[in-house]
């Protein structure tokens, strides 16, 4: 089966967003063992959006459209794709009442422009949105509307989040039970297996022997700071599929060790919670560079005041040493940024707090604040907890924004190597923490 | 003058990386005021890439190509983009040298597939490319090639690094120059601006006289929590085209109020922080249910600590007593979530951090934690300066992530409109608070 796909706004072709869209909706096509050929974006310009709208079902068996579902004049989607193919606009009370629903629960009025999202082409398949206003819409097109084959087309909202859960809950299931009326295919299954510490260049020259034989593949994707593996296989049943993975997967379990830290694609944040809650254990934090980062990841995750305390983002000295008691004569003598520090930072926040692990960060994100002797990217993290503690430093070149993330991620991921009783490590190996690019280019 | 972008990969059409390559040159081309109107990516694929390029070239003036220029079997672009107009590939000696000259560099030999990046097109410039292997090239074609008027084809490198150094110091060069022998054509200008507190339908709804005229246009933008907005202009001087955008921002300004926080497509923290350091003022806060998301975006800004001194997470009730001084008779009689809690918390962080400001947040950001009295999405949020305050509570029904997203802006965007004199207040129309989707879809 040939799909492609076709995001649609303004903001795309003037580069304001960059599309992940169009990488989201390929790789669960993937999932699926349909390819995807053609990728295309044009404007909110009905012209534009025809020309694209006959051309794709023209060469494709499904199009997978994106964005300009949304209630302002820009958005057009529904009504260029219903000229486009001869189809009247019909109004879907459902769709109205759920719109007029959504706005009730939060005491207001539906606005008038948001009306018109729910009106779909005549023939169309509604798809709903449980967590936006714009309902999808699916529609089947036969030759005489194509001029080809026969190809269905799936209308879906821009907005990320909304999209994602649509294309899961309503397109894969429509695009699954449309090949199996198809025919034959191969079933494919795949795990998503997240590491972190060493490199993605590194990674890739240790595993090179694993997934060579038929049917299987192991892809590679940057995530930074983590960089996940993809472990693939077809086969002709679902079961010998699924074997087929579950291998790899013990493969890989063996030879990547602790850097394994989720066989699920869970994040650190939330494994690191589980792990946490079952042992009845708890966390706090002392962060001066991450700013707050390191907080913010473990509260992401519902639930996380079970075993998250709370942190201090100490961002001046004076906040280091009145809310985290570090001594004037430590900062004095080894600087803010120094294993000493570190070290104190950690300790008074568990003592403040409490809590029986405590996590500090005192470093130099950049782009400025560096010196001769604490060049930008260096950083002191630090761990405590009853009985023991443990510094390290690193340099770290990157941008500000990736600098605090792997900061951060060092501090969980020695949280949850010390619950594993895993050694609290930090490897250079390949981009570990040496190579800015840490991988792909 | 017409312009559109190819990329090339089948790592794209995978969905493996995400193409920021096209919105970085949509970008880019914006800012020379050639509009891009359509974004298309292919696979490696010989007969795909050349419908493509056959496609482009007939449609519009500036092409501009960017993946396949590498040393592979996948890398096909310069081959294809020849055999695609009839040309033949000739060696460029110079770049061949260069290329061998690379890897003398770093003490190796060129491998041999690596010599075929040295052939290019007859009548190709070459660009050339000082930080990777691949030189580019720039191919003019004619009505006899394209079927329609002339075309500049330009093929870059598809590392972005690379990329964005051809573009800026070779192929922008060349496409300004065209475009000045060229004669006319309409000067494009637009700006961004950031508006925070109104959604987008009912922003839409309210502006929707303004932009009427010929050559204007208003777009919208979601940008959680935020709604951009990009008046762009058209006309036959630069001159002309500024002043008709300046003209839009002026009506917009007076339009919108304090809802609109930046004309030049700042984030909220830079906009505050230059607030704060212009009037030599500190701020700290007191988090709850934001976790820590308040003090890591105001830490995002290089040189915060100028006037960010930190901030205290109290993630427990325990918490918001020892480190932030909320007096326990206050949680017993109001609630964690609660005005009361919240002005303690902006008081108690105020004090901590001996700040001139203090932002506070208390709530409930889900899915759990809600009850009858207290339900999922009530959240107090406070402000507390030398000598006033100011708090209140919403029930902002939105997934835990968006939640607190928005909860941290009301948050930073009270301290603006408290450092600039405006009413500290959320409005509920149209998506403002309210509305989960808040606008685009």
């Amino acid at each position: 089966m040939r799909a492609e796909i076709l995001t649609i706004g303004d903001e795309l072709l003037r580069g304001e967003i960059v599309d992940s869209n169009k990488s989201f909706l390929a790789e669960r096509l993937l999932d699926y063992d349909v390819e995807c050929r053609f990728q295309t974006s044009v404007r909110d310009d009905p012209p534009d959006m025809t020309d694209a709208f006959r051309r794709a079902v023209s060469r494709s068996d499904i199009v997978l459209v994106s964005g300009g579902l949304g209630p302002t004049r820009d958005d057009l989607t529904v009504e260029v794709l219903a000229e486009t193919f001869g189809r009247e606009l019909v109004l879907d009370d459902a769709s109205l009442e759920v719109i007029r629903d959504f706005f009730r629960r939060v005491g207001r009025e539906m606005a008038e422009n948001n009306a018109k999202q729910a009106w779909f082409p005549r023939g169309a398949e509604v798809l709903p949105n449980p967590v936006g206003t714009a309902p999808g819409c699916g529609l089947a097109l036969d030759a005489k509307d194509t001029g080809a084959g026969n190809a269905l087309v799936f209308c879906m909202p821009g907005v990320p989040r909304e999209l994602y859960r649509m294309m899961d809950e309503q397109v894969l299931p429509r695009i699954a039970k449309h090949r199996t009326g198809a025919g034959s295919g191969l079933f494919v299954r795949a795990a998503v297996l997240r590491t972190f510490g060493v490199g993605e260049s590194s990674l890739d020259a240790d595993l090179k022997d694993v997934a060579r034989e038929e049917g299987v593949e192991l892809g590679f994707r940057t995530s930074f700071p983590d960089n996940a593996l993809r472990p693939l296989a077809r086969a002709a049943t679902a079961a010998e599929a699924e074997a087929k993975v579950s291998d790899m997967v013990s493969q890989l379990r063996g030879r990547l060790g602790p850097i394994l830290y989720s066989e699920s694609d869970e994040t650190m944040e939330v494994v690191l919670g589980r792990l946490l809650a079952e042992k009845g254990l708890t966390l706090a934090c002392g962060e001066s560079c991450t700013g707050g980062l390191l907080a913010e990841k473990l509260t992401r995750v519902p639930g996380s005041s079970a075993y998250f305390l709370g942190g201090v983002v100490a961002y001046s000295n004076a906040a280091k040493m009145s809310l985290l008691d570090v001594p004037e004569a430590t900062l004095a003598a080894h600087g803010a940024v120094s294993n000493e520090v570190a070290l104190a930072m950690a300790e008074g926040a568990r003592a403040r707090f409490g809590a029986d692990y405590a996590v500090s960060t005192t470093g130099i994100s950049g782009p400025d604040g560096g010196s001769d002797e604490k060049p930008v990217g260096l950083v002191s993290i630090g761990i405590a907890w009853q009985g023991g503690a443990h510094v390290d430093s690193f340099v770290f070149p990157l941008d500000r924004e990736r600098h605090r993330q792997l900061v951060a991620q060092v501090g969980l991921d020695w949280v949850r190597r010390s619950l594993l009783g895993h050694e609290l490590t930090f490897s250079r190996r390949g981009g570990g923490g040496s190579n800015p690019s840490s991988g792909a280019s």
